[in-house]
């Protein structure tokens, strides 16, 4: 994969699970890789396979085009890059560090204050499907900067820009997971409800499994109910909904393993 | 599909968009089929591919071995099989209307004193899918009444018994349709969070599709959790799920379109 024509200085910060996944693709695809980490021991894999350590975080964003964080947290993006403003000026930085939309927006006024173009990113994907084919990861903020450093971008998994907002990766990041947690709480719901029958959450998992996947081309449908409210026409009734989510209240109820679930499923509509 | 060695004679009650498709399926598999609706004109066009129409829904029933209802609801089922048991007498009934497990458990406990072979079913398809490869039906209730018409049953589509619990299909139906609930609603409140940032809902629906349905294979990692929860260690810890969980919840809130969704998810764990 090495092209020492299109070859980019990019340094990471942050050797965790992430970053070392991180700085692997980026080694993969033939880049220069500096890499820095508060603990430093967790950098030595790196360096067999072609890293340079640097001393202090400064230091590695100094000696790249394009600056790569991936720590804890937004206190610990904050600890790093606050005091490195002068060796940042006029660089790229990558903060694909988990952090609200609030935090993203915060630290993109701070980047425009001292001449940085920052990219927040959300990774859809654990370490070891970083490089593979079902890893995507959400962008936003610096749109040319985004531009100029796709290439190197998308070794870490498809590439996907979400807008100038600085916040918009971190909510469609936040959106997407919620979308998920939902989704698992209405099975583990269903799994109690079927075991009151006599019946088990493992059974439960092969028959819900193939449906919803199936069911998730249905938010395409849905979306004009929610991109243009006022132009659409459900397919199916609130009311037909609304007495669909009743008798699985209904059921749940029975069961005797009741939450709030779909109570709350219910006082959303129309909305679902 | 003509198969007179093993054409059965089996009945259909109730011709709405459901019952006709379940009526084709049949007809289709070479089967002598009776049909009876309220309304006789829904018939004329089963009639015309082969299917004798009764003059009462008690005529339907005396002339078959296999009888299907597929009405509105329970009262509807009520109103036809109740003075009808005479006829039903040693016959088996597959009830394929909609109907609670309480009611599907009532209704087994009538069947039971009249001595009828009752199977409850629950139909995870719309009319257009049935005897197509998506489609299956769970079933629940009269198990060797179930294994001697399977293969008449297998015509609308993949037929799964989930228990001799005349209540077991109706639950399993509903979690199922409680946990497409749940992602659809996890999905409305996606789109309402990005659209914040400039995102568009119709956006969001191509990268959340994908990335549910790869987290469906979840469920059967997460099923042990509820069958056997005392020997469960969950891979990532209720404090990273609670962790995760706020953090959403603080996006949500941040976009100002916040619902009760995660507060529930919250309040839910360590179950999710
Ligand atoms: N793992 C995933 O599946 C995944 C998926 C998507 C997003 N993410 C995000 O990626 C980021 C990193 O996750 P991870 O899985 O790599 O976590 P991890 O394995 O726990 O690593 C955490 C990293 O943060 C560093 N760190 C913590 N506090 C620091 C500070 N004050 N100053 C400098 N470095 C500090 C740690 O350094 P030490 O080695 O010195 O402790 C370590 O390198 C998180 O924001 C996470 O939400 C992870
Ligand atoms: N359609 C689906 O996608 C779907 C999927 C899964 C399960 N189901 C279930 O299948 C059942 C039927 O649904 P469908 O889509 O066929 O509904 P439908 O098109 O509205 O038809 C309703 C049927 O019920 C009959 N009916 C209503 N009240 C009656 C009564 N008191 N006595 C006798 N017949 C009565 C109607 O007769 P008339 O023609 O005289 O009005 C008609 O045949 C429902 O329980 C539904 O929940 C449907």
């Amino acid at each position: 994969m090495t092209n020492s024509a299109t070859a980019q200085r990019v340094s990471v910060i942050g050797l965790g699970a992430m970053g070392t996944a991180l700085a692997q693709a980026l080694l993969a695809g033939g880049h220069q890789v500096t890499v820095w980490n508060r603990t430093a021991a967790r950098a030595e894999a790196l360096v067999a396979e072609g890293a340079v350590l640097a001393a202090t975080s400064a230091e590695a964003m100094a000696a790249a085009d394009l600056v790569i964080l991936c720590v804890l947290d937004d206190p610990a993006v904050r600890e790093h890059i606050e005091p490195a403003a002068a060796q940042l000026r006029g660089r790229t930085v990558v903060n694909l560090t988990t952090t609200t939309p609030e935090q993203a927006r915060s630290l993109g006024a701070w980047a425009l204050a001292n001449e940085v173009d920052l990219i927040d990113g959300g990774i859809m994907a654990v370490p070891s499907m970083i490089g593979g084919p079902a890893a995507f990861v959400l962008y936003s903020g610096a749109t040319a900067a985004f531009d100029r450093f796709r290439a190197v971008l998308e070794l870490f998994g498809r590439a996907e820009f979400v807008g100038a907002d600085f916040g918009a990766a971190a909510m469609y990041d936040l959106a997407i997971l919620g979308g998920m947690y939902s989704m698992f709480a209405g099975f583990q719901q269903g799994g109690k409800m079927v075991r009151t029958t006599g019946g088990t959450a493992a059974h439960l998992a092969t028959l819900m499994a193939p449906f919803l996947q199936a069911m998730t081309t249905m938010f395409a449908q849905y979306a004009p109910g929610i991109d243009d409210p006022d132009n659409y026409v459900p397919e199916q009734s609130a009311e037909f909904t609304a007495s669909a989510l009743g008798t699985i209240d209904k059921a749940a109820a029975e069961s005797g393993t009741h939450t709030e679930l779909f109570g709350v499923l219910l006082r959303a509509l129309p909305g679902i």
